[in-house]
């Protein structure tokens, strides 16, 4: 039986507020849910139509599915919503030892697009991101369900870029910037390790960040009548290429 | 001034059985509604916040913005919404000319998906795509609102694609389909003019699709834990490497 409190908790977590002050967040569907408990991730409530065998003490709530539907967040709920506490992801900037890339997203807003994103890191074997204070919270609900549980996989830091890309640059590590005027990125040599910047979606790579670049890059397009890329598409192209 | 059948013709068209039957459809936001009168697409109405100008004799119903927000499709309401006739896009298969690439999508469900596959296409020059008739409606406002306005230059036939597959392999063009059995698509030779395929979200490519396909490919992942890419990523990859 779900109690009344309950039900208000995980309502509560659609809001970064509360997302902070419980340090927990929603995932649904079996496919993510089972993602987040292969990676450890530290459960905290699950509530499914049918029982779980779950290797933690926490018991299933088996409720019927009107009731999942009540609390899911979901236009169409699935037959299982957990909520896992945050992961421990605390890092010093300067302990970061950089692998191949280090990717760094400025001021990504949309939800579908930040979960693609980190999707694709998944692919391409990026186990660490950067994002820009103001970016899309990671554990919002469509960022969850978009990235399709690649975040119990890899870890995104929110910190301030400026910092991150000066330390980057000291140690002379190239940074790469996609702008609607760089270079032709087919074209261009790709280092062996480098850091590549994407910028959002309404306002490309901010002023300041943009400084900090050694180059811009650009997906060139055969289409003049066309201004841009959708973010999320535009940072698989671009990891493909650099892979 | 805004009359009652005029808000409910609008909001009809939310739905594919009215755009059918009235054979139109709605954009929203300056930026989409000017491209496709840019393209010359007929105009039938269109609401605003100003005055806009125009060449064809449609003029603007000018309204407040309570009542803009009150007819939008959107979340956030913009300062134009615009209902365009749809465009005649009948094609005989038999008088289709292969340029590079023959996109076929088969069963492509999600809105967000396809408007970004069909603004990635606009991009690469892609001028045609052929859609199987279970694929959402290319029409329907979110598919409109996430292609940018790029439908209003690449041609969507939503067609049967066996029949266009099995002509395509009868002047021996060859077929390659997106799977997560395929071949390492980065190994494999591109030919200078072929088929590709990219199936649904949950099913990928149908069995009956699948049989007629030369070549299976696949972009490979560096992670063994991860089973799938978004498909409208996955599409921006692949196109970039068959450029």
């Amino acid at each position: 039986m779900l109690s009344k409190q309950q039900i208000k908790f995980i309502n509560s977590l659609k809001h970064n507020k509360y997302r902070l002050k419980y340090n927990c967040f929603v995932a649904e569907g079996s496919h993510v849910v089972n993602e987040f408990i292969k990676s450890n991730f530290k459960l905290k409530l699950i509530i499914s139509t049918n029982e779980w065998q779950i290797k933690s003490k926490v018991e299933t709530l088996v409720v019927d599915k009107k009731t999942l539907k009540k609390i899911s967040f979901l236009k169409t709920a699935s037959s299982v919503l957990a909520v896992f506490y945050k992961p421990d992801t605390i890092l010093r900037l300067d302990d970061f030892v950089i692998q191949k890339y280090a990717i760094l997203l400025d001021s990504i807003s949309d939800p579908g697009n930040m979960g693609s994103i980190i999707r694709t890191s998944d692919w391409y074997g990026v186990k660490e991101i950067f994002v820009s204070k103001k970016s899309v919270d990671v554990f919002n609900p469509k960022v969850i369900q978009s990235s399709m549980g690649s975040l119990s996989r890899v870890r995104v830091h929110a910190i301030d870029l400026i910092q991150l890309l000066t330390q980057l640059k000291k140690k002379q590590v190239p940074c790469f910037g996609a702008t609607l005027l760089g270079e032709d990125m087919y074209d261009i040599q790709k280092p062996d390790c480098c850091a590549l910047v994407f910028g959002s979606e309404s306002h490309g790579i901010s002023k300041e960040v943009k400084k900090l670049l050694d180059q811009e890059i650009l997906i060139p397009s055969k289409n003049k009548l066309i201004d841009s890329l959708n973010v999320s598409v535009a940072y698989g192209i671009i990891l493909s290429e650099f892979r």
